[in-house]
C-alpha cells in the first residue's frame, strides 16, 4: 500500500526497481528481543496459553480460534466471532510469520508479539475477561500452568508479562519456510512455473515490493495509506475507508486510512483480503490493489500471473505437537 | 444411576458385591464396527473434520470447540456454546473413550459413534449446517479434502456417511489407558494411594459400580434414571428433572430422566457435572449421586476418598500431530 508521495516515486523508478529488486528467502528463525529470548520452556506454555480457550470469559475463545494454527493462521472469516458470538470490523491478520511485521494488527498499535499478545484477551468483542488480574487468577488455579510457568520464568512466575512473553515465545517459532518462492530464490529454477515467475516479474515492475518489499513482503515501512486513489465504486461496494485505520487510535486526521502493510506470506491461504475482510478471492484483491494503488487497470492476465506468483509464497507449515492442556481435576476453570 | 428396582438389588447385594465385583482395565483398541474398519487414512481425515471449524455455518465452531482433545475431551462449561454464540441446555460429554459408550449423546438416541458424529454439524445451535448437502458441498470445494478423502475412501468418495465414518474412525483412536486404576489392577499396587485404594473399595460395596461398570465405568446398562430419589432441594437447586433426557426423543412418559450412564473415565477433568452442567464439583457431584441414587448421605471421608479413587481413572493422553487443515487457495471457504 501506498502513500501518494511513495506511489509517485515508485512509479518514477519502476524501470529500474524492476531489476535491481533483490528477491529474499524468510529466515527460518525470527530474531527475539533482549528481554524475551526464545527457549523451548517458553515455546511450549506459550503454545498451550495460545490455544487454552479457558483465556477467554467464556472458556471457548483461544488466540487460535481467530489465528488458526491448523489453517493458515487466521479463520477466514471477514470478521473475527468472539465470545458471545459478538463480531468486530476488522478480519484476523494471520499468526504465521507475524514475528517479522514491524508493528502488530492492523493498525499496527503494538509494537511488538508481546504487546499485542496482552490485547485480544481482555477486549471486550474478543476474549472478553475483565482483566489480566482475572486471567492471572485463574491460571494460578490450573496446577499444571504453575508448573509450566515455573519451567519457564522460575518460580511464583504467573503475570500478564510472562503470559505474554510465552505466547510471544510461542509465536516465534510459527515460521513458514521453504515456500516454491523461497526455493526459487535459493536456486532452484524449476520451484516455480513460468506464470509465477512472469508474477514476480511482475510485482517488481509494477512497483508493489516498494511497499511489500523485504523477506515476508511487508517491509520496508511500518504504515501505508489504503486506499491511496479515490474510487467511488470500490467505496460503495467495500466501504475501505469507513474505518480510519491508524487514525482511530492515534485520533491524528493525518493517521487517516493508514495500515500496517501485511505479509504477502502465504497470502493465498487468508481470504477473505483486506482490513475489512470484505474482498472474497485473491484475483479480485489484486486487481483492487493495482486501481488503488497504482492506479492501474491491470489486463486479467497480468492478475493472473501474480497470483500464480502469490500461490508461490504459501510455505512449508511446520508439524506441531497438539498440546495437552493441564486441567483443574474436580472442578470447572471458573 | 439407578433404577429404584436396581437399587435395591444393589443394596442388597452389597456385601457380595464388594468382593466379587471384577475391576477392568480400559483396552487400549476400540472395536469398530464392520462396515467402519479403522484405518490409518480414516483417522487421519476424521481428525482434520474433527478439528475444521468450517465444519459451521460461521466457520468458528468444530467438534473439538466442545468436545476438546486439548483438554479433557470436553469444553468445562455447564453448556456449550454453538455458532453466534447460543447454548444449549446440556453439558458436552467427553469424547475420550467413548468409543466404549453403549450409545451416544446424554440421552443416547445415537446408537453409533458414525450416527452421533452426522448430530451437532445440522444442530442449529451447534454448528449450524443448513443440511449435510452444504457440508458436503463446502468439503468438495476443498482440495486437500478432495484427495483425504481418496486416501480413505476412494475416488470422489466425499459424502455425510465417509464424513462420519471418518470422523468416528478418528474418535476410536481417542482412548486414555494406563491411569492409575489400571496400572493398580494390571498388578501395580503402588500405584494407588490408601485412600485411593478405600474409594475404591467405597464405590463396589456402596453399589456405584452396578451402573458404572465395567472398563469405562459406565455399563452394563445403557439407560438408568437420574434421579431416582427425589429431593426438593436438589431439584431447586440444580433443576435436574426439568430435562426429561430419553423421554424428549421417545416421547414415552416411561423414559422420563433417564439417561445413558456416562462414562467416570477422566470424569476429574470434566467438571462440571450431570447433564445440565449444574454441579461444579466432582465432590459435589459424588454427594449428590450418594444421596439422589443411593439413598444415602456419604460422610465427608467417604466422599473425600471415593474423589481420591475417581481422581486416578484420569488416564494417559495418547500424544496427537496437530493437523494441517486444507486450504482454499485464493478464496474464502463460503
Amino acid at each position: 500500500m501506498f502513500k501518494t508521495r511513495l506511489l509517485v516515486s515508485a512509479l518514477a523508478l519502476v524501470g529500474s526497481m524492476s531489476v535491481a529488486y533483490a528477491w529474499e528467502s524468510l529466515p527460518t528463525e525470527a530474531p527475539a528481543p533482549s528481554d524475551n529470548p526464545t527457549t523451548a520452556e517458553k515455546v511450549s506454555l506459550g503454545q498451550m496459553l495460545y490455544h487454552d480457550p479457558r483465556l477467554s470469559s467464556t472458556g471457548t475463545v483461544s488466540c487460535s480460534s481467530c489465528h488458526n494454527t491448523m489453517l493458515g493462521g487466521e479463520d477466514n472469516r471477514p470478521n473475527s466471532m468472539g465470545v458471545n458470538g459478538q463480531t468486530g470490523g476488522r478480519s484476523a491478520p494471520t499468526v504465521w510469520n507475524s514475528a517479522f511485521n514491524k508493528v502488530q494488527f492492523w493498525d499496527g498499535r503494538a509494537a511488538s508479539l508481546e504487546e499485542q499478545a496482552a490485547g485480544p484477551v481482555t477486549n471486550p468483542i474478543e476474549m472478553g475477561m475483565k482483566s489480566w488480574d482475572d486471567v492471572v487468577a485463574r491460571l494460578k488455579t490450573i496446577e499444571g500452568y504453575q508448573q509450566a510457568f515455573e519451567k519457564a520464568f522460575g518460580k511464583d512466575s504467573i503475570s500478564k508479562e510472562t503470559a505474554t512473553k510465552a505466547i510471544a515465545a510461542y509465536e516465534r517459532t510459527l515460521i513458514t519456510p521453504n515456500s516454491p518462492y523461497d526455493n526459487y530464490v535459493a536456486g532452484d529454477k524449476a520451484a516455480l512455473t513460468a506464470q509465477q515467475v512472469r508474477g514476480m516479474e511482475k510485482i517488481g515492475e509494477l512497483g508493489c515490493t516498494a511497499c511489500h518489499s523485504g523477506p515476508a513482503f511487508n517491509g520496508p515501512g511500518m504504515f501505508q495509506k489504503f486506499p491511496v486513489i479515490p474510487n467511488a465504486y470500490f467505496e460503495a461496494q467495500y466501504h475501505f475507508k469507513k474505518d480510519k485505520g491508524l487514525a482511530e487510535v492515534s485520533k491524528n486526521p493525518a493517521d487517516e486510512n493508514l495500515w500496517k502493510v501485511p505479509t504477502l506470506r502465504n497470502i493465498a491461504l487468508t481470504a477473505p483480503y483486506f482490513h475489512n475482510g470484505s474482498v472474497k478471492t485473491l484475483d479480485q484483491a489484486v486487481m483492487i490493489m493495482g486501481q488503488a494503488q497504482l492506479g492501474k487497470e491491470l489486463a486479467k492476465e497480468e492478475i493472473a500471473d501474480i497470483v500464480a506468483f502469490l500461490n508461490a509464497l504459501t510455505g512449508e507449515f511446520p508439524k506441531q505437537a497438539m498440546p495437552a492442556l493441564p486441567g483443574t481435576p474436580g472442578k470447572s476453570f471458573n
